[in-house]
């Protein structure tokens, strides 16, 4: 089975011109097929903000209202995504950027509202494996943002992390797929304080000894959950890494 | 050799849900491969007054500086783009939105300054057809923002009529191109007055008598030369008609 690397990074890196040409140039080192999955918030919020739309979140979450559901469209969709693209082209990469409703790549649904109403917000149905597969077969390198599209006309924002996570999974029954998260530290840490300290290799097993013992906490267990979650569903390996660290195989190895 | 259609459309028919809406349907009904090209002047233009940037014209061209090249490139590939891609998904119509960085699509340089800056305009130096004839035997339905590369990392601002004329001609190696503008007007008038006076065929020669009688004149002289010159360069047909008349063929022919 060929090789696929799905890399997820955030908005810090890829809104500021000295980590986004890092970024491109480590990503475009990466051999064989290849897919980027783009962040944009911080972004977002600057151009909301000059626009006079506040961003209000509910638990370090984006609520999108109609006006800012037109923010993230364009933000995500064009401005981010656009200048990856032209980096990528830049430097041969075939890149092609897409939002879920590109080729019907990614369908979602409305959230539905429960005790938060998170608006415009898109929670993934379908992820297209087959047309992202023949993209890659063709040469080219999906640049990913994060939104989707519900099928009707309507564009939906999409967590960045979930849009990588789902894209993982579908192209897993075409590919030997490794999904890599780039985070501001290099891996899941021992101790938070030592960057030195990564756990270099996490399975269910010792995962779950590093709970029992309080090791592995707080907000790092629903991004492992989601990272066995796609292990299960049929990931080869998930990597949480730097994005400064692309090229040297380090960071935690998931499996 | 088959057949392509290639629509233009200004900014003021995607830019309104109604007429956006209609022009989505009309679209929809052409038969055989298509290729959407749209422009967003008036979003551009409200988006940037939101933000505090004054948008600049000198005889009716937008001067495009750093703030107003990331507004264009938001508005036009992510806001514009993605709206019309989603409306044409949810009719089943396999729409992939594209800026000329996408896939290497069309690269450009940037204008050379002679008596007026223009800032980040691109004057396309190149159309890749073999990329854009994969995409319609994929199925696929090119939707082209005004936006061009320059190959080097930098999105440029382009017209949306030039993207339109530079793509159909670089397509006629590959197909039978039907070229069509939409206008205010239902075609070229005999008499201004007077929307019933379309002007059903035009050639060299009887274009020749128009101009020469002042039948035609002003702002349609321009257009009507890079018409023919689309037809010099190998494009079958060019017909320039009102949106709301897409689907009759009636307007006027230029061959």
């Amino acid at each position: 089975m060929e090789k696929l690397t799905v890399v997820k990074v955030g908005g810090k890196v890829v809104e500021e011109p000295q980590s986004l040409s890092t970024l491109i140039r480590l990503f475009t080192a990466i051999q064989g097929n290849k897919i980027l999955v783009h962040g944009g918030g911080r972004s977002a919020t600057d151009i909301a903000a000059k626009m006079g739309i506040e961003s209000q979140y509910v638990d370090g979450r984006r609520i999108t209202d109609a006006a800012t559901l037109e923010v993230v469209t364009m933000v995500y969709g064009g401005l981010v995504n656009k200048n990856i693209v032209a980096q990528l082209q830049a430097l041969g990469q075939n890149a092609l950027g897409l939002s879920g409703a590109d080729l019907n790549v990614i369908q979602a649904v409305k959230r539905p509202v429960k005790s938060i109403d998170y608006g415009f917000v898109g929670d993934v149905t379908k992820v297209n494996g087959e047309v992202l597969h023949q993209l890659l077969q063709l040469g080219t390198i999906p640049v990913m943002a994060p939104l989707t599209h519900n099928g009707e006309g309507l564009m939906l924002n999409t967590n960045a992390d979930t849009i990588a996570a789902e894209t993982a999974k579908a192209m897993s029954k075409y590919c030997k797929v490794q999904l890599v998260y780039c985070f501001e530290k290099p891996g899941v840490l021992e101790n938070e304080q030592d960057d030195e300290s990564v756990i270099a290799h996490l399975n269910q097993q010792n995962y779950r000894e590093y709970v029992q013992k309080g090791v592995i906490s707080g907000g790092m267990i629903p991004k492992l959950d989601n990272a066995f979650d796609a292990i299960a569903a049929g990931v080869n390996e998930v990597v949480i890494t730097k994005f400064e660290n692309l090229s040297t195989n380090s960071g935690t190895s998931i499996r």
